[in-house]
């Protein structure tokens, strides 16, 4: 029923998707846009899209789906724009890694009977590094989709159609969707995702200022070392707007990794180091 | 020249070592010994060593090579004993992830004309579990094999023949050997070894106490956190030892580690958090 998607931001997200959609059978088209042209020109040559876009605006409303794949402030300046332009038989869905005021902006701007649908997505996937030419069409596969859908929302038939399909594409593409609310996608996502992220960034920024000329550095750093730094390769560009717009729940959680760092160093030769690591066994063994 | 090794302690480092000497063509014997005698038989059965010894000080005894690869304070015990009971043309070196107290251990018990030898040794490979049925005739390939030896220890011909010898089979099991001051190695492996490792135990202890139960957990945790709390495992018996023989070191760590991330979360939403991106950035380009 889908026949039409325009993927608007062709970095790794976008492209991958374009990817999975077509290994996954879609066969309708899809027209991609992306802020410097050259990422879409990536996206089209490796067939993730099958022409660019030169106007955004112009190709969502040429389409039935609109899958926003850009930073987080520019997911909400596009939910602005695009519900002036877009009539109610549109879905509209997006990555962002945050959700609560992706989805306030959805209740104001769309999900009318009148208005066009907005499904707030985030797929959990990845890498550390950005850009089209690493897209993968398995990118998705066996991750979990997320999504933070209000039951509450009003949507015409049509729409409601949009959206039920383009969850069933999600699930083709080797996803497995999950709901949650929003406020509780950040608070876990808070934990889960976005502390490790900062962990791993301090880690790096430490250990570049503390032994990064050091000579024998790469030769004594191991595999634990590359993996709980790997991340520390994430760029500011994206995490900005996570850090801006899930700025409490990350405070959070840095706090508490603060004091429990501090509760491991002063008990470097007591019995409860061992406790410790009881607890983190346990993390591991579920 | 090296005709029969002793293996103390067949865990996944003793086990890993007998069958990478195989593989790279080592034809004397090897007898093995651990505290429980099952992880002995694992060891044989694997074909790592090739006999299993009853006492350890008499299988020590018998061997040119004594290879002990317990935890740090089992072997600090074991060089106490084995001092007493090795004439000088034997060598003993081990594989303890600190140096310092060893290689003091090792100037005043051995390395002397009359003395047996001691290398200290310490090879940066691991698994986040240990065992003898986890180890592989592979875990030293590509890997870095520190040595602290001191330039000032006399040793007989015969001896210092021995620790040639030994140095050679290290790099026949496919390991690049390294030498370090004792400590600078304590003071290097705090930052990029012990630190990563006590960072990932509070963060899995931390996530096991806030999130450990929620329902939702298995499914969004994806690769990042499943590398970053993958140390979450490592046993305590095997820390514990680290933690009380580099603790200045480590706590030092902490501690910068600590302000690192208080100072991320005080600037969530300044142009500081850019920067420290961009340091992160560069530690993992190098």
């Amino acid at each position: 029923m889908i026949e039409r998607i325009a993927i608007l931001g062709t970095g790794l997200l976008g492209t991958s998707a374009g990817l999975a959609l077509r290994a996954a059978g879609f066969r309708g088209s899809i027209v991609g846009w992306n802020r410097s042209p050259a990422g879409a020109q990536t996206a089209l040559s490796m067939g993730a899209i099958d022409s660019v876009a030169a106007d955004p605006l112009q190709a969502a409303r040429g389409s039935q789906v609109v899958l926003l794949a850009v930073p987080i402030y520019a997911t909400l300046d596009f939910m602005e724009k695009l519900a002036g332009v877009l009539g109610s038989e549109r879905l509209v869905t997006d990555v962002g890694s945050t959700k609560r005021q992706i989805t306030e902006a959805a209740s104001r701007l769309f999900n009318t009977p009148e208005r066009a649908a907005f499904l707030p997505g985030h797929p959990m996937a990845g890498k550390e590094r950005g850009g089209a030419e690493l897209a993968e069409a398995s990118l998705f596969r066996g991750a979990v989709w997320l999504f933070t859908d209000d039951p509450s929302w009003q949507r015409s038939p049509h729409s409601a159609a949009l959206v039920k399909g383009w969850r069933e594409w999600v699930a083709a593409m080797g996803a497995k969707t999950l709901d949650l609310d929003p406020a509780r996608h950040d608070e876990l996502v808070g934990w889960v995702s976005h502390l490790p992220q900062f962990v791993a960034t301090a880690l790096s920024a430490l250990l570049e200022e503390e032994v990064g000329d050091a000579p024998e550095l790469k030769d004594v750093g191991g595999r634990a070392l590359r993996e709980m730094t790997r991340l520390g390769a994430s760029p500011y560009s994206m995490w900005r707007d996570i850090a801006s717009t899930n700025t409490e729940a990350i405070q959070a959680a840095l706090n508490a990794l603060e004091q429990r760092l501090a509760h491991l160093r002063e008990n470097l030769r007591t019995p409860e180091l061992r406790d410790e690591f009881e607890r983190a066994n346990r993390f591991r063994r579920e």
